[in-house]
Order: structure tokens, then C-alpha cells, then sequence
């Protein structure tokens, strides 16, 4: 019996988490279960999961947190609050997986606060890797934490790689759906509105992500995050665009043999892998049907269309705090699209003039990585209230 | 430094087989090479390769044989004769990877005796298991030889399988590329002639097994070969046809995900992978080109046109010495059909015959196995004999 804790329990990672423990309970039970602000959904997890502990990072007022925490401890659950809250129950020692779902900047800490207690954080907060990815590895590495993906094409990775050394590793290919816009023209992107960038072709997602996916910054981020997991220079890395997303990813050898994971686009596969891992377990999820999937076509992205990939890629190469302006600008410029302040295709050229602007240092301390983070999202915030969309 | 023994050097597999080996210097050196009867390339080859001794099936008469012992004995190299001689040098001591690229079921005792002796097998010999799997398996079992598989299509399902359990297999997926014939109808399937047949769409391979893949018996024999190579009951195993050849197989898991492996069509790749297990050592040979392969297609493979498929399936139900049966048989008919003295179509009812008309037993022991064998070549024989074509 493995216990889980899920930090982001009321997101779409998360749910899906739960259902995976839900469906193989003699092998998982939950530990501890957070979410930012959704009290009312961690209610009713907490009624049906039994954590020992939650903890919320906002809530309202004073009145409100007393009485969440009177309903809790009714449940004989302990309620904490705020990020050190979090961060309290991520580094909680009476666990086996921490489930790290948070969306956004905001889940560095946490797997920080996981992997110094020398937990398995199962990573699905790619930005922990992306905006600190030299500070989280020599944690991992100091404190003897380790990091498994949940993402599903690291997961694939993770998988291809199992029984293989990483000094074996020519090429890791990572497959793109191509977003809702693979077939658009330039122009034609130029004028596209929030219902449409929120309608990805072959996963459900959260709103942040499915952006992201839109843009291609998604892809952009899983190389960032592919380069700390697999210690793979950039140069190994490619992205081949795969618009049926059924080969989540690949490896080529160095001996020119290649091995790919494919399987559903259902986020519970590598949950289940990450929580399950080394092992597999049996389950009952709905299987690859090659009648339906009778055909799986492959192209080179077009990194002028998907600028957002190209800036990645220069981020890396940049190295130091590049990559993590890089995402602290993005998600800024993707919430503004999302409220309709800024447009489609405004999110890379923000992020671009964020990284001409930025002033590149070193990243191997919390400080150097949150002044980066902050300064990035100041410049975007600044550039928004200068030329209202 | 490993050395190699090749059975059956001067074939298809043989070759490429030196190709690896010269390719590698300072991983692979040769230790015995054999032939059924090109001496003359056998010669060619000792002289580049330098054998510390050769064996050669068949050879005319006694005057010819000691002509070529000495010269053979003139480049320092032992010569030996007959399928005794196969056996002798197969079981030699001095070698890690004796390479069975033997073809027919005359593979069957230099395996055996190779794997008494306790040596790593790397088979391409597929017959041997399909023949006589259980007597293999348990010989293996009883003397710490060990199996690791050529064929381009149980490579693919040994590497996805690294790191892996057995017991986590769902589902073996064969693919199969259909043969040249994969969009005929049966009846234009009737009067297809030997140049025909022998036109592979992907593979360039020896002249029986492109019949039996052009009949998908290649198939059959290999879902036979996967049961004992991953101790998978038939169910477990399922044939798709993929006709690119790109994927050369897949392994579904218990908990849904598939891991394939992949690469260009060349024996080489698996060849290498066979000889360097576990390591993958890096090489030259030409990569994948994802937009030369932009597109992978499956479709389910047809039982009735490909009655050879569904015969297979038959035999490895039955069990005992009917795989054998099916195997003996076929190999007498394909070289009638490659003699012209046989349709096409007459191979699976020639196959079909002889299954029905052998008394199965249990085939635990070489004689079991060698009864059955020749009982149904002799069948074959008969039936070509009462009713020439």
C-alpha cells in the first residue's frame, strides 16, 4: 500500500489523480490532499479520501477559514492554510508519492519542500523543472529526493528509458499534437479568440496548459523540463509534430533503434505509472484501438508559425535565469489572452521582448530563481498597462 | 571484447551479421563460423574474419573436402564437416554469443547443443522454437543457456520488454507488413508465380522465409516463437498488419500503455542489439526519417486469405508436435512451390493436410521432435508424389 499525497487535488491532474487511487484502492490510499482555492471540492474529496490533512493557499476572510476548519475537523482531518501550509504537508514524511499538480510557478516550493524530505515527487507542475531546474535536481540529488513524470510525454520517456542508460540516448523525440491551429496560416492565428485556443484537438487539460498547447509554449516547456529529467544536452532533443497524439513519445538509440509509449490520451495512464512505478498494475481503463487509430502521421514543426517553441529553445541555450523568465512571462501573457487583455499571437512577443530585456544571471539559488520569476512577470504586467490591448 | 560464432555464416542473416562485427572491431571478434554448403564464400569469409575453426554441412566428396582442409589449414584454421561438426563447433566453449542464422529446422541441434553447453543463443533460427520449444526452453532452463532473439520482430519485443516484467504483459502486438500480397483477392492470390512471391515490400531476406512471409506463415512461426520466448499464452498474442515495417512490434501492458519499437527495415539493428545485450552500442547505420515515414497505417489481419496465420494459431493450440508438423510440412511445400512443382494457395492446404492427418503427441524429447519432423515431410512428400502439380 503506497500513500499518495496530491498537492493541486482540485485541478484536472489532480481529479484524475484521485480516480486513479479511487479505482485501485488495496494498493493506494491518500495521505494529504491541497488545493489553492477550491474549498468547497476539497470538502468533498476530504468526505470520500480521508486525508489526514488539507491545506488551502487562499481563502477568503478569518470567519471562513474557522468554520472550514471546524467542518474538517469534524471529519477528524487537520486543516492548515496558505503556502507554508503546502509546504508543511509536501515535506510530510508519512507518504510514499507526492503528487505534484499545482499549475503554474507557484508548485516550485512545494516539490522543493518534497524532494529536501527526500520523497518521489511525481511531477506534473512542469514549470518546478522549467524555472529552476539546476536548484531542483542538486536538491534532489543532495537530499536524496527523486523525481518521476507525470506528464505524458515524459512519462512515455520515462517508460522508453526503463532498462536503458541515458548515455544510450542519440535522440528524445517528443511528439506535439500541434495544437487547434497546426493547419492555420500566420494571419489567420493572428485573430484567434479565447473559445477557440481553448479547444484542444485530443486532451482535456486546464485552461493555462491547453493555451500553452495552443501556442506550442507547452512543447517549449516539456524540452526544458525533458533536458534536467533525462541530463540531455539540447541538442538530443527534438520535437516531431504527431497530430493524433497517440505515440506520446520517443527515444532513439544510439545504435539507431527506437522505442515509443503510446496508449490512450488519458492523463490516468502515467498517473497511474508514476504512483505505481517500478511496477505495473492492472486496470480497467479503455484500451488503444488500432481500428480507430489505423493511421499516425508525423511532421517537422514550423518554428516561425510557433515562435514560442523557437524562444524555448533559445531560453535553454541561454541557460542561467533565461527559462525562467521564459515561463514566468508566458504565464503571465496567457492569463492577459485569457481575459481577453492581449492577443494570440502577443503571447510570444511578450515573452520575447521579456527575454531581450532580461538581465541573465546564474540559477542555482531560490533567490536568483523568485527575483527572475518576479521580474518577469513586473515586465509583462508593465508592458500591459502601457499598451492596453 | 565478445566473440562470436555464427552458424550458417554464409546466409542472409550470416552477413549482415559480419557486417555488425566489422563495423565494431574493438567490441566483436569472430570465434567459428559455419556453412551448409558455400564453401567458397565460407573461405572468403575465414580469410577476412579469421575463425579459429569452420564446419561445412555438405560438401561433394572426400577428394574436394581435403582440398579445402588444407586450405583452410594453410590460413591456420581448423576444418570440420557434417552436421556433427555444426554441433561440435556450436557447443565450443571459448565464445559469449554463438549466433544461430541457420535456416530450417536444421537449426534445431546446434541450438540445443549450444545452450547445453550453456551459451547465449542469439537466434534467428526461428524454427528451433517452433519446432521443438518446449525441449529448448527446458534446456535452456537446465543448463543456464540463455536465448536472445534476432528476428526483427521479437528484438522489438525483447527491448520493449527491458526493464519490464513478464507478468505485466497484456498483450504481445506482432506487426506484420502483409507481404506483397496483402491487397489481392484469394482467387488472384491462386496464380501467383515464384518472382512474385519472392517480391518483399520492405525486407531483403533469404528466398524461404520471403514465401512464408508472403503467406504470413513468417507470422504464424513467430507467434509460435513469441509464446516460448515470453512464456505468453496465444491469447496474449495478436497479429497486426502495419504495412510500413516501421514498427516492428508492440507490448501492451496490464495497466494500458504500449511501448514499440521501431527503426529503418536493416537486420542489422537487431543483429547489433542481439550481440551487445544489454549495452546498446552507438553505430553508423542509417536513422529512421520520420518525413520519409510520415505515415504509419494498421489494419486487422485477414484469417481466411492467410490461411497459413490461422493455421499456426491451430498448431500452438493443439500443441504437442503439432507446431512442429506445421512447420515440417511447410518448409517441403514452400521448396515445392519455389520449384514450381506447387500453387501458391497449395502451401496452407498442403499445411492443412498434414495437420490433420498427424497423430499429435507430447514433443519433450529430440526424438519426439525429429518423429514428428519427418513424418511430415514425408507426408508432403507423398501427397507431391500422388498428385504432381
Amino acid at each position: 500500500m503506497k500513500h499518495v499525497t496530491i498537492l493541486g487535488s482540485t485541478g484536472s491532474i489532480g481529479v484524475s489523480c484521485l480516480d486513479v487511487i479511487s479505482r485501485l484502492p488495496e494498493h493506494f490510499a491518500v495521505g494529504y490532499l491541497t488545493t489553492h482555492q477550491n474549498v468547497e471540492a476539497l470538502y468533498e474529496q476530504a468526505r470520500q479520501f480521508r486525508p489526514k490533512a488539507v491545506a488551502v493557499v487562499e481563502s477568503s476572510d478569518a470567519g471562513e477559514r474557522s468554520e472550514w476548519r471546524g467542518r474538517f475537523k469534524s471529519l477528524g482531518i487537520e486543516f492548515l492554510t496558505g503556502a507554508a501550509g503546502v509546504e508543511e504537508l509536501a515535506g510530510r514524511d508519512d507518504v510514499d508519492v507526492v503528487v505534484n499538480a499545482i499549475v503554474g510557478a507557484a508548485g516550485l516550493r512545494p516539490t522543493l519542500a518534497a524532494l529536501t524530505a527526500g520523497k518521489t515527487v511525481a511531477l506534473a507542475n512542469k514549470e518546478t523543472l522549467v524555472t529552476a531546474g539546476e536548484l531542483v535536481a542538486s536538491t534532489a540529488r543532495q537530499r536524496g529526493g527523486k523525481i518521476i513524470p507525470i506528464d505524458s510525454e515524459h512519462s512515455a520517456l520515462w517508460q522508453c528509458l526503463e532498462g536503458e542508460s541515458l548515455a544510450s540516448i542519440e535522440t528524445i523525440i517528443l511528439t506535439a499534437s500541434g495544437g487547434p491551429f497546426r493547419t492555420r496560416t500566420i494571419t489567420e492565428m493572428e485573430k484567434v479568440t479565447v473559445t477557440e485556443a481553448l479547444q484542444h484537438p485530443n486532451w482535456s487539460m486546464g485552461r493555462k496548459i491547453t493555451i500553452d498547447s495552443a501556442t506550442l509554449m507547452n512543447k517549449g516547456l516539456e524540452v526544458i523540463e525533458a533536458c534536467w529529467l533525462f541530463e540531455a544536452p539540447l541538442r538530443k532533443i527534438r520535437v516531431l509534430i504527431h497530430p493524433q497524439s497517440i505515440i506520446h513519445s520517443m527515444v532513439e538509440f544510439v545504435d539507431g533503434s527506437i522505442k515509443a509509449q503510446m496508449g490512450t490520451p488519458d492523463m490516468r495512464i502515467p498517473i497511474q505509472y508514476a504512483l505505481s512505478y517500478p511496477q505495473r498494475l492492472a486496470n480497467k481503463l479503455p484500451r488503444l484501438d488500432f481500428s480507430r487509430w489505423s493511421t499516425l502521421t508525423f511532421q517537422e514543426p514550423d518554428f516561425d508559425k510557433f515562435a514560442c517553441l523557437r524562444l524555448a529553445y533559445q531560453a535553454i541555450e541561454n541557460g542561467g535565469t533565461a527559462p525562467t523568465v521564459l515561463n514566468a512571462a508566458n504565464e503571465v501573457a496567457v492569463h492577459a489572452f485569457l481575459d481577453e487583455r492581449l492577443g494570440f499571437l502577443d503571447i510570444p512577443r511578450m515573452v520575447d521582448s521579456a527575454l531581450q530585456r532580461h538581465q541573465n544571471h546564474r540559477a542555482a539559488d531560490l533567490e536568483a530563481v523568485i527575483s527572475a520569476d518576479q521580474w518577469a512577470r513586473e515586465f509583462v504586467r508593465d508592458e500591459l498597462r502601457r499598451a492596453p490591448y
